[in-house]
């Protein structure tokens, strides 16, 4: 169970609306696989337009599905009425990416009124290896959602 | 003229190579306009495929070009034989992106032996206006080629 | 001249007051030499008690002083009854320091509603020699100064 | 138990023989409890010199726990004329700190050859409540030792 109640009992559903619009992240075919209070986790399938010149996952397709999970788990907590959008993100590249799968999660670690902090995590899933390729921290400005 | 003396006379037919291998790069359509020692430029016309929900250029489209430009201006430094990986990269969003295109440039600030200090900065252009948008900042790790 | 216009007339002298209450800076011997709207600058001549085992300026030092400058510097942009605290800090370090005089300078780089950007550079002086021994970049939360 | 074999046998008399030449550690009152290969706790009493003027422990000092339990968590872990030095290191500030105590913890997250990713976190103490104040993320450069 997560740490965090949700001040919004529809985040769920509002998270799911906004995917429609999120066009990148279709472009890329990433996907969410669960959407809780506070954490967020997707996955896609690797394919060749997702690598670099030596056939690694390249290094912005990670910092992207880093950003996606941990702002919808800053979203998934903001009250109604409100968004989030990324202020700083950081990304620790630990290993070059290789397999069939690449999965992300993003968990906010500290929830404040105007600012969420966030840590994120990407896996290689190769067979039954999963390798940690990644990790993040973010802050996420809390907005007015109608300017958002 | 760049404050830094190239390393690999051939700096720059090796970056155009490399870019053949950048798949993810060319499904964002993002191309270089400007390859010097130490200082990439690189940009590409904004469409909805490289939008968010709210009509703005996705955090993780900012991310990679900024990824793109500091680790090619990396590259541009290292001696025959080597290459660089980004080891971590940091982004600051200072305004939401909109506009025709979207332009990014990258430089080391500090070249090391085994490790480059580099800062990126993105554009929004629309019209005559160019608005910087993010910043960012990289370490890139130089490693041996053969492997990388 | 600065790019910004101060919010608050008097942040200047705001600043000085606040300055005796830095206890950390005091003990460890920093001053500020120049506070403008959003950009600040100070040293401290290096001492035994500043450096770590191999003789070079503690990574402590450097980034408490890119704290201070960055923060100050952030200060003196929030209107009347607002402070500012620190979000979110990040330090390269370029080459170890060493000399003897340590000087910093902290700048705004976008100045929001509720959150700053700022960077930071920091120089060991010795001599007629000046060197960029470390860059920062941080976010500052503007917060009601009632709070802190 | 942990996740790491130490390369170097004595690492944990050596780190013991490094902080002898910690003075800006000394200057502060930090002191290390627990030395294990690849991660350190320190901690020290809260006295009004590591205070900025809102009573809150000071930025600086948090970072530089930080940096000193990180970067000898890193040096557990190099081989014997190896040692470490901090490349880039960012803080995130959960909440001010009061208390009777602070507390850091430094781990290492991947251990390279060339370069050590780690994370920390500071507590703040006060009578039974243990508080997370901060969080931490480094990557730490391996070096040659007779130069560092």
């Amino acid at each position: 169970m997560s740490k965090f109640q949700p001040r919004n009992p529809e985040f769920e559903s509002n998270i799911i609306e906004r995917l429609k619009g999120q066009h990148f992240m279709h472009l890329m075919g990433f996907d969410l696989q669960s959407i809780k209070a506070g954490e967020i986790i997707g996955e896609m399938n690797l394919e060749q337009h997702h690598l670099q010149q030596f056939g690694y996952v390249h290094g912005g397709v990670t910092a992207t599905i880093l950003d996606i999970t941990m702002g919808f788990a800053a979203f998934s907590l903001v009250p109604v009425g409100f968004g989030t959008v990324t202020a700083n993100i950081s990304v620790d590249y630990f290993h070059p990416g290789q397999g069939e799968k690449i999965m992300a999660i993003g968990k906010v670690e500290k929830a404040g009124k105007s600012m969420m902090f966030c840590t994120g995590e990407v896996y290689a899933i190769n067979k039954n290896e999963k390798k940690l390729i990644a990790t993040a921290r973010s802050v996420m400005a809390v907005v007015d959602a109608k300017k958002h």
